[in-house]
C-alpha cells in the first residue's frame, strides 16, 4: 500500500533545526535537507544535488541559500541553482525539488505531495509542546518498523493492559487492565477516527493518587488523524461525580487533566520517526512535578512498544505471507485503515 | 534442496528451557517458542500470535498456557486460543500451529513435519549428556552457514588432519594426519551412514599417553543419521593388541573409551545450531579429569571448524555458480547425501 | 557497465605481502590469494579451493605452493593441484585459476582478464613509492563506493575548492578556490586523459611559503590512465617567472616540485581500494620535512573525499533512477568515460 502523499508530515521539533546547520532527514523514502533562512523561516529541499547526486546536507548554509560542498553549486529556497562555479549561468535543468513547509506548534511540517496542491488547512491542530494550556516536554524516537504497525498500536489502546503493565500499570494488573475493559465509543472523522474511553471506578494513576484517592472515574479520548497524528486528552474524576459519561465530560469537574500530541512519520518502509509531547494542564495542582512524572512514564512505555513492535516486524518479515486475524478490539484500527484507503484513493 | 521436514530436530538441551520462561528459536525458517507446562512437559508452538503476528516468546507462561503480551490472547498447548480479552469466545480460526515434541536424552526434539505423521521411533538413540555410561559435558554453538556444510565437515574426518592440527593434533603433524590416513570402512544405514576408522600404530592422544604410552591402535566409528545426528564412539588399544580390526572391536580390551553425541539443526539457510556433548567412559581411569580435557579440545576444534566453514560459506555465496569437485575422501558425505535425497523424495 | 577486464589492477604495495603469509583480496568481485614463492616472486591464485570451495588464504604456503587447510590439497603457482591426500594422483580438473602478476614500482599488479592476453606494456609508468627522484610515503584506504565515483572525483579537481577547503586550503578560501578557477587544458591520451592546470598568482601552499613567499604561479598536471591510475606532477614558481604557461613548464625553474601516484582498484561494485603515495622531489629544500607535511595533508583530504563519496553512494542507491546533470567542470570525467567505453568495447 503506497504512502498517502498529499499530506503534511512532521519532520522535526522546531528546536532541533538550528540556524546555520542543515539537518538531513529521509521521509517517505525521500532524502530531505532542512535549514533556516536568515529570517528563521524553514526551507526543505531534496537532499541530493542535481549535479553529481551528493547530499546537500553535507553543504553550507549561505544566507537564504545552501551550497553543495562537492563542486560548489548554490541553491535558493525554491530549489533553483543560483550559482555554478566554473560555468556562466545555471541552466533551468539545474534545480532540486523544494517542498512546502509550515512551522507551527513548535514543529516543522512538510508537504510530501505535489507542491501546487499543498493545503495548510489539512494540517491538524497539533497543539505542540509550547502550548500555554499544558506543561509538556518533547521527545523523539525511531522504530525499525513500518509506520502501520505503530498506527495500529496507537489506535487500539487495549494493549496498554499488557504491554504497559509495568509502566502505566506500575505492576498492578487492575490499573492497566482498565484500558482493555473500559467503555469504548468509536466514530469516524473527516480525516481520521475518534476513540473515547471511560474507565469508571478504576485505580487512580499513581501520580494523581494524593489528589483524588485510590479510585476514580477515568476518561480518555483521542483523535487519530491522517497521515499520522495522535491527539489525546485525559481526565480523572472522583468516582460517580460525572452523571453522563459522554464524549465531552465537564473538564472543570476533573481533578486532573492531561494532553499528549504525537506524530508518526514514515522515514522508509522499515523505519519510522515518532515525535511526542505529554503533560498535565498548567492549572493542575502539582503540574510542575507531574510533567516530569508523565514524561518518564511515557518514555518507559514507548520503549516497551518499541521492543514489541520491532520484534513483531521481524516476525512479519520472516514470512510476509501470514495474514493478521482481527477481532473486536481492532474496530478502531480497521476503521482508520478504511479512512486512509479512502484518502489514498482520492489522490 | 528443501529441508527434510518429516523428522525430529534437536531444539535445546533440557537444562536450557527453564520453567516459566519462554524460549524463542527459529528452526527450518519457522519461528518457534518453547516453554514448560506445570508438570514440566515441554510445549512447542509457532512463535507468532495469529492476531497481529507478535512473537509469543515475549509473552508470559500462565499454568499450561502462554499469553501473548501484546493484546492478551492466551493459547493452550494444542495451539488453540483459549482466552481473548475484549471478545466473548475465541473462534476456531484463532490458533497457532503446535509442534509434536519429545524430551529425552536430556534434550528437546521437535517434529518439524505434519503433526499426524510424527513418529517417535524415528528419533535415534542420541544417548545425551546425562547417560550413566559416560562422563560428558554439553555445549551449543551457532554457525553462520548452511547446515549442509557442517554435515559434509562431520562426514569426512580426514579434515581433522588439517583443520585440527593444533587442537586434536596438538601441533604434532603425525597425530592429526592419522585421521587422513586411517583404514576406512563406510556403509549405508536405513537413515544414515556408518564410518569406521582404524588408525593402527599411531600417536596416542595426549590425555591418554600416561595410560597407554606414546603409540596405540586407535579405533573410531560414527553414525551420521538424518536429519542431523552424529554419534561417535572411540577407543584406544595397545599397539597390536586387537588381532581383527573390524567394526566392533572388544571394548573391554580398550585402555580408554570415549563418546560424543552431536546434533546439527538448521535454523535458517544461513544459520545452524550445533549441539554437542563429549567425554570418556565412566569407568575409564582419570575420567573425571579427562572429561574436561575432552571438552576443552572439542571447543577449540569446533571454533576452528566454525572459522573455516563460515569463510567457506562466504566464498560460496560470492559466486553460487561454482560447483564443488569431489574425490575419494568424499565417499561418506556423498553417500549420506544420497540417503538424504531418498528420504526427502519419500516425503 | 561491466569492468574493464583486460587490464592490470594494483593489488597491494609490495611491503604488504610478506613471505610465508597468504594475503586475501577480492578484486572485480573475484576472490584472490596473493603469496610469495621461495624466490620472492608473487603468485596470485583464485582464493577458492576447487574441492569444497574453502578459501586458500586460510591455508599454508609450502615452498612455491600453497596448501588448502581444509582437506590438504596443495596447489602450484600455475593453479594445478599437485598433491591430494587420500587420492593417488590429482586429475586435471583439480585446479584453480592463476592470474598473471607483475611486481614493479614497489607494488603488485594483477591482470584480471584472459591470461593469454596479458600484456606487460599496458602497465603504465606508475613510478611508485621507492622511486629515487621523490621522497614519498605510501598509504591505502577503502571506500564503500563504486570505483566510478572515485574516478569522477579525481578527474575533476575543481572539487578541491570545496571538499578540501580545510585540508589543502588550510581554511583560506582563496587557496583552495584556485583549483576551481585555474586555467585548464584537457586532452585525450591513448588509454586516458591528461589535465593540466595553471593557477597563476595564487596563494602559495602553506608548506612552501618560507621558500617562495605568500603568492606563486602554481602548475599541476595529471594523467588518469585506464583502468585506474592517477599520476600527478606539481610545481610552484615565483609569480610571473614562467613566460609561457604550457603543458610542460621548465621544472628547473620551479621552487618546489611534487609527485603523487594513486591507484583505484574496484574490489566489488560497492567497495574500492585506494592506493597512494605522495611527496616532494628529493632535491627540493626541506624535502625530508615536506614529505610528512604532504602525507598528513593527503590523509586529511582523502578522509574528506571518503566521507563525501560514501554518502553520495548512499544517496544514489536510495534512488538509482536519478541521473546526474553534468556541465563544464565535467569535461575531463566525461572524456575519460568515453575512453573507458572505447577500451571496453574493444574487449
Amino acid at each position: 500500500m503506497p504512502y498517502l502523499r498529499q499530506a503534511w508530515y512532521m519532520a522535526a521539533w522546531s528546536r532541533d533545526v538550528a540556524a546555520g546547520t542543515p539537518l538531513a532527514i529521509t521521509m517517505l523514502d525521500e532524502p530531505l535537507v532542512l535549514y533556516r533562512r536568515t529570517d528563521g523561516a524553514p526551507v526543505v529541499l531534496e537532499d541530493r544535488c542535481c549535479h553529481r547526486l551528493a547530499p546537500l546536507s553535507l553543504g553550507r548554509v549561505e544566507g537564504d541559500d545552501i551550497r553543495c560542498l562537492y563542486h560548489g553549486l548554490k541553491f535558493a529556497p525554491d530549489g533553483a541553482c543560483c550559482e555554478m562555479p566554473g560555468a556562466s549561468r545555471p541552466p533551468r535543468a539545474m534545480k532540486v525539488r523544494a517542498f512546502p513547509v509550515i512551522e507551527r506548534y513548535s514543529a516543522i511540517f512538510v508537504w510530501m505531495g505535489d507542491a501546487e496542491r499543498a493545503d495548510a488547512s489539512l494540517l491538524p491542530d497539533f497543539v505542540g509542546v509550547e502550548d500555554p494550556r499544558w506543561r509538556m516536554l518533547p521527545g523523539r524516537m525511531e522504530y525499525e518498523a513500518d509506520y502501520t504497525l505503530i498506527q495500529d498500536n496507537l489506535l487500539d489502546l487495549s494493549h496498554v493492559a499488557w504491554v504497559h503493565r509495568n509502566s502505566f500499570g506500575r505492576g498492578e494488573a487492575e490499573r492497566s487492565r482498565a484500558w482493555a475493559e473500559g467503555e469504548l465509543s468509536i466514530r469516524e472523522l473527516a480525516r481520521g477516527v475518534r476513540v473515547t474511553r471511560w474507565m469508571p471506578d478504576s485505580p487512580t494513576p499513581l501520580p494523581q493518587v494524593p489528589m483524588v484517592g485510590p479510585r476514580c472515574d477515568r476518561w480518555s479520548s483521542f483523535d487519530y488523524l491522517a497521515p499520522g497524528f495522535f491527539l489525546m486528552r485525559g481526565a480523572v474524576f472522583p468516582v460517580g461525580s460525572v452523571p453522563e459519561r459522554g464524549e465531552d465530560p465537564p473538564m472543570d469537574a476533573a481533578v486532573s487533566r492531561s494532553f499528549t500530541a504525537q506524530a508518526v512519520t514514515p522515514l522508509t518502509r522499515r523505519r519510522t520517526a515518532y515525535y511526542f509531547c505529554f503533560g498535565p494542564a498548567v492549572e493542575d495542582p502539582g503540574a510542575e512535578r507531574l510533567q516530569h512524572a508523565f514524561r518518564d512514564l511515557a518514555l518507559m512505555a514507548f520503549e516497551e512498544d518499541k521492543t514489541l513492535i520491532e520484534r513483531q516486524q521481524q516476525v512479519i518479515d520472516a514470512d510476509p505471507s501470514r495474514k493478521m486475524v482481527l477481532f473486536d478490539v481492532d474496530r478502531a484500527p480497521s476503521l482508520y485503515r478504511k479512512v486512509l484507503e479512502r484518502l489514498r484513493a482520492s489522490e
